[in-house]
């Protein structure tokens, strides 16, 4: 049996483990003030060309949303998503449980844009009853998007710019950020994203870490006591050092963007393998998910020897599922899914 | 000036008042324990048929909507309700700051159905990931709707028997009860809409009293500590008796029916006005609220000397708007509408 | 049956009835924009002598509390308190219920002092585990408190000296103001209170309104988007103008300090009445509400004609208790209770 | 430089660390649903010998404080604690965060008692205001506490009883389960300690593990729904074996147990060495944490090669200070203290 089911389906990549086994006995204070969050946080730095970027970590995605979410905005705010969005769908309702309303706009191929925005708060500032109807704080885009897509760099930078026109932050969930960055459809740099958001995360979790997100606020407004909220939302890991080391070897040498580089390549592969066999795909994503849609009944054979996730019902004899490749996918593996699906087609 | 803006322009129902200014000085316990309000819970419980039901007092809607939906609500759960409900559209995102999601269903003529709830709770049910998404605890709908129309008896018996299938609890927000129970549309008495839900409101700010929302508990297992609730959620008067001479006085000789009444006949003539003069509604409104749709130019002219509340863009030049009728309306009032309507029209 | 229980056992001050009675009819748009709102604010900010304050109306003191603290606190910050503060004993938790802890210092006659925040937040800042203990965002006290003392205006302007050099706001609870003020302990003004913190509110409830607390928002810091805090926490009355109206009467003329005098006046008599007898009090009150200590077997007898409000037991047999007095109480109830306890003795 | 800080200073035990190596290229469903988790979770119920409960894994102790007490208790309840319990002290305000009051009482030695919980619950449902007083719903205590001390079982037996009989539920903080149940003080084993309360949980993070907490629910009432409760708070892991497989190791071969032992063997030696030099203990702990007090000129010399946790100061010249033992301490960090100690002496 072969998954593809995500890109969170093995541990971590050889040399994240291998920093973590060889300085397993060593002593160091935890909650993340250790030297090797220090020299961690300088490497994001240095990537973001952000020298005054605050850099934290945290354990997982849904956490990290939560808590920059709950730092960012004012009680009576709500955070505008695309209602495909991670936080909208996903999460389980955890933006809600600290108070905040997730505003979830139509969203086309994942993605929002800052044309909606800005007539979202135009029509929500114009309106009688403006002090009835949540305030909206910032906004949240993924970055790739949940269907795999990639934000431009001119919508990001128009997206960026709408919020500062109107007041709101922006925040960018990269959970998959690296393979976003070495998509073939980029045109964005890690420098040139920074920039052009108040907040992002570097997902480490779904991209070569055992666990371990990033959270890089830029903007010097959001700065201020991250850290007590952190520990509020359970999200200071005691031995900090695990995520620093981990982030540390990520970012030694390129690490994080080579592996994202490399999934992204079998992800190609997949997506040649069903656009060949004639499937159309749910999105046209350029990034590690591929989302094929295909009879349930070549699901069902299929089935049999790959793991996939079941994504939605087209109609009532196919379905889209998704096909992610991670840092750890094999070239024999993702042959062994071309052969399956070519003999499907017989 | 003559205002139809809202049903909440005047004070109280002259009988109401009285009751307050000839007990005014009578010394009574507080925060609900009073003689009063337990004179009108009596009432209440009579009028609903419902001798085993807790009644509580509130002073406004929006706290009584968010002081029911958090004392029912697990915090993983999610309130159902039709996207232009007003626990989704106009309380600031009251329900969300207790922690809760509003699940939104598409709303056809303000109201959805029994199926759009149970097609939701089977897909819940069935998604792989199911635990990361916001299980539903209850579904929240208004009777009469936010946009004046009513649900049938065979529409609510639908929806009851659809939450109990799925254990789901039925809240009716009755913010302007009086006025749906009272329309010539109504096919169901207040007994009936009782045994059809778990817990309701009886409006009282809009329906006669200064202020003022009566909650009935229906089943059982939600009436445990609501008073803890109350007090919490900053919703128990301390001069509670305030609440309870005001609703002893609705519930006494069917006041709060025939002033109710009243009002939906005022709004019949309203409709007549509008509809006479060729104008079309935005919604097809049986009760005391009625929404002309008129071109901005006739909406700027008529709004010299007649309040509404805007309500909706249509097209370019039309807008939907509403016209409320409400206890204090008087023929005069729908009269020198009449007029100058049909001035319009030449 | 005469009680002294509290000083919210009748409804409104004929006055302020009045006003609400005389104006029934009128149409006024809601939510506190209406000309009786603008012009009871007018009002509060002259008798304030603070003509740049924010005037909002809420309808309870726990909805009050609530949302002004709500309003002010990060996440992440708690509220300094006496551990006798109303926010922390008798609130059903409100103020945890928006997320923030009430950090309860000990309390000497119902107050606490400068030096005692002073030193928690010095303890706090230079603990090695600052990011883990709650952070102090706000000190909470109340004039007069909970056991009707009075804070000097040493003792406030030390109290208020000390938020600002540690970055503190200070709010002030006047459930009770008026009998604060006219107190004959009393060595401040209305503009001079107002001046020694950031924001507190002016009961009316206890002090001849039927309901209606006035918060006035002296730091500039603190005026934005409050009126969607108010929306969300359910504390916006739609028919707003009610607040307007009963704080319009209580400001002309100076009928709050003139009703409140007296209920000071007919305190201080009560007062006389059980020291003369030789019982001691729990508490040193200058103000409205007297705690006298007495025997439960006195008490049995007194209770027979005369309410009061029981308030903690002080050995074996004997209790304190609470006689409070209001703009309503009059000579003749306080002759009879003076008689009555006069008998006791024999 | 030698660090006795806290018991989170070093990695994993490397049989820990080992499973995670082993198993890394392996693929697994994630979330907590993989066979290393059921693995464990069949490990743990049967070192319980509770064939029934439920056991989830988290990552960390606040995260799971802070889930567990959501999940159970309602909005309008508290969690009674130590004053000095973490959830009171140390956790940001992560409990009120999630709406909740801790209730706090003093404690002595770390210790609440059963008599001090059933006066709490009978002065609170006595008092005229029960309404407006926090409910309290749980009772939380640690096993050891935060200063090492023991509950011992007829105490522990009486809290359990006390709760039952009162209808709140017991949760037992075991961040340093396994060296409390292997002190020489204890009188308990895990299935009596299991049975003795509703939900409890073994720290991984402080013995033995990189990171992970097992929560074990007892009782059937408290085992609805807690999957969705843990994603919601951000507490489910998306590479859930790493949990599964840490415990997995723990609890193969008693290894838990063995390794608490061996820190407590260590801390009777650290405990020895401060007492046979004449130092008194702020708490008599029998656990791997123990307590001296020095004066600040000692610490600060002992300080230039060894690490301790300041915990309080005692008077104007002497400290309490913390040195913890760990699973990775070993016999030669004890000598180089007992010479250091020493030689301070003379």
């Amino acid at each position: 049996m072969i998954h593809f089911n995500s890109d969170y389906l093995e541990g971590a990549h050889p040399a994240v483990l291998e920093r973590l086994v060889s300085t397993n006995l060593e002593q160091t204070i935890g909650y993340g003030c250790d030297p090797y969050c220090d020299l961690a946080r300088e490497k994001i730095r240095a990537a973001c060309a952000a020298p005054e970027a605050d850099v934290h970590f945290l354990v997982g995605g849904t956490q990290t949303n939560t808590t920059v979410i709950a730092a960012v905005l004012r009680p009576y705010q709500g955070v505008v998503s695309a209602v495909s969005g991670h936080i909208n769908c996903h999460e389980a309702g955890a933006i809600e449980s600290t108070g905040h309303k997730v505003i979830a706009l139509p969203a086309e191929n994942g993605k929002i844009t800052a044309r909606q925005v800005a007539d979202y708060v135009e029509w929500h500032r114009n309106d009688e009853s403006v002090e009835h109807i949540v305030y909206p704080g910032m906004v949240y885009i993924s970055y790739p998007t949940e269907g795999g897509t990639l934000y431009t760099k001119a919508e990001l930078t128009a997206m960026y710019n709408t919020c500062r026109k109107y007041g709101l932050y922006l925040f960018i969930d990269g959970a998959r950020l690296g393979y976003g960055l070495t998509s073939d459809a980029a045109d964005l740099t890690l420098p040139e994203l920074a920039r052009l958001c108040d907040v992002f995360y570097i997902g480490g979790t779904k991209v070569g870490a055992l666990f371990g997100e990033a959270v890089v606020i830029m903007n010097p407004a959001l700065k201020r006591d991250f850290r007590p909220m952190l520990k509020q939302r359970g999200g200071m890991l005691a031995k900090g050092r695990l995520l620093g080391l981990q982030f540390d070897a990520l970012f030694t040498d390129d690490l994080y963007f080579r592996i994202a580089r490399h999934a992204n390549e079998m992800a190609y592969q997949v997506r040649d393998i069903f656009v060949s066999a004639g499937y159309p795909l749910l999105f046209d994503s350029p990034t590690n998910q591929q989302y094929p849609i295909m009879s349930d009944e070549e699901l069902a054979i299929l089935g049999k020897n790959f793991g996939y996730e079941y994504w939605e019902r087209v109609d009532a004899t196919h379905s889209g599922v998704r096909f992610a490749s991670s840092w750890a996918t094999t070239q024999k593996q993702v042959d062994a899914l071309r052969n399956a699906v070519n003999a499907l087609e017989k």
